[in-house]
């Protein structure tokens, strides 16, 4: 349940990012918020679609229930870009989280780093914003973005997989998000092997084999020695260190065994993967094609793509959501 | 590629079975076949939607392409049936067959034990009865059966898992069937272990590993003694014999595994599982359920059911699929 991000790799700690997002295209003016465990990105989407006031800040780190401290920091990052651009209206706002989460009922059932159970957040935003807010989850309207304006455009049945501190997943059906109530896309969550433990409770899920947390700290568990991210115990694997060798080749046969499951059950024409650990590039989606070719035999391979929107998929979703609302 | 059928116990030898086939309900009369590698099951489902005319029928066994003999043994059985039953006219007729299989297009793309690639069945089919036919692939009919009329009634996202001499699947999402081109359900051919080599050519199939078939093939190889079917191997399992058990909970291992995946991936709210091996009652059910209940945490677990259309499922899926026609 721990949130993907970028932590292979330098991460930008600034508080105000201008990382590229594209633009949604033209509709009404809408805020964004795409809140997790460590930070909140926010940022106002004008009639062009373009992204106004993006910025990265701190999640509030309160005791237990964090829901109205949450609350009241959109109503402070609203505030403040709406003064600095109080030219452009927002007619409503996209709020999305991670964990799990009933959209239709506007609720965060369950986030364990967010410390909320069902909690009404979409109610609670909307009154505090004073806008109608569209609430989904972060990595479904993550998805979403990536079919609608990324990597996942060309494909009605995709898979969105984003493979970072942990690993989230979104299913598209016939070009719609499938949420089963939110039980859906837990593939970071299913099991792969009979070990390690996962953070969820559950043992030898993806997320605690294969994610780029995951790695790096396998790593640091086998040699003593800390790495810089996923990436360095990739670059060491590739330099032929054993250790990092076989933590390398666990989780790349244990993303196979995941891929292999959907490709056999769900059939995906297309697994869009974002994350901090696709950012390996070949080293990643070179070996799951060859592995996944090889596991298989009759049945259609999808194509494994870049995810295209980077960090600001969630964000872009979350827009997209409350557009919807216009 | 197995097919899936009863093999765990006495199989119903008679070329003309009775056994009891629910009403499919009031509607257009039809024409129905369910075609498999050894049989083909036919029937008449007159106005008030019983069937008449059930038997069962050997599929013609000639080298090569299939096709041609099929079609023309489903011709005979339509004029046999017609003739018994003059007064019911069908409208039209339902052909459901094994394999890879594009419905849409009326193909049969592939079944290792038919023989055929790209064959259109559904246009040969109804150039030779002289009605329109509906043609879909058998788990998924029966699976459509299961959810109008079986245990699959109650719920919208569900899977059907039928485990006979080999495992299928079929998955329903928003209460229609999901095919994603005819490749998706393939449950049985997607990857639990590291071996054995499955017949797709795969391995580490769960086919391979826990199906009714794999079971006493892999009893035999262990032991030397021939099994009589998978339900003797589960009864030396409960009586405490390790070869016996060795198997039956590495079977069960097995089918954890796939449906913890599904589980987390898709979320159903109910698995229903038909074939052969359902019949082991409680020794599977229970076992599933508290083992599928261990290898996971935060998710919902789906009920597990047995299916409730027993052999007749694929038949009645292809004459409901034919009303669809009138």
């Amino acid at each position: 349940m721990t949130r993907p991000d970028d932590v292979t790799g330098a991460s930008d700690a600034s508080p105000r990012t201008h990382a590229s997002v594209r633009s949604i295209g033209a509709g009404a003016p809408v805020l964004a918020f795409d809140v997790g465990g460590t930070d909140i990105k926010s940022g106002l989407f004008d009639a062009d679609g373009r992204v106004l006031g993006l910025r990265r800040s701190p999640t509030p780190q309160v005791e237990g229930d964090k829901t109205s401290a949450v609350i009241e920091q959109l109503g402070l990052l609203a505030a403040e870009v709406r003064a600095e651009h109080p030219e452009v209206q927002p007619q409503a706002a996209g709020l999305v989280v991670p964990g799990i989460v009933d959209a239709d009922a506007g609720l965060g059932v369950f986030a364990s780093n967010l410390g909320w159970h069902d909690s009404p957040l979409r109610d609670l935003a909307s009154a505090r914003l004073g806008v109608p807010v569209a609430f989904d989850h972060d990595v479904r309207a993550a998805s979403w973005a990536e079919h609608r304006l990324g990597g996942a455009r060309a494909y009605e049945n995709s898979v969105v997989l984003v493979i970072g501190t942990g690993i989230a997943g979104a299913l598209l059906v016939g070009g719609e998000p499938y949420t089963a109530g939110g039980y859906a896309g837990e593939i970071g969550h299913s099991p792969v092997a009979d070990g390690p433990t996962c953070a969820c409770g559950a043992r030898g899920c993806l997320e605690a084999v294969a994610s780029a947390g995951a790695i790096a700290r396998r790593y640091r568990d086998a040699t003593g020695i800390t790495p810089d991210g996923a990436r360095d115990v990739i670059a060491r694997a590739a330099a032929g260190e054993p250790a990092a060798s076989d933590i390398w080749d666990s989780a790349l046969d244990a993303l196979t065994l995941s891929l292999a499951q959907l490709t056999a059950v769900f059939a995906p024409e297309a697994v869009v993967i974002g994350g901090g650990l696709s950012r390996a590039g070949d080293a990643l989606f070179d070996e799951l094609r060859t592995r996944l070719a090889a596991r298989l035999s009759f049945h259609r391979l999808p194509v494994l793509v870049p995810a295209e929107l980077s960090g600001n998929a969630g964000l872009m979703g979350a827009a997209l959501r409350a557009r919807e609302l216009t």
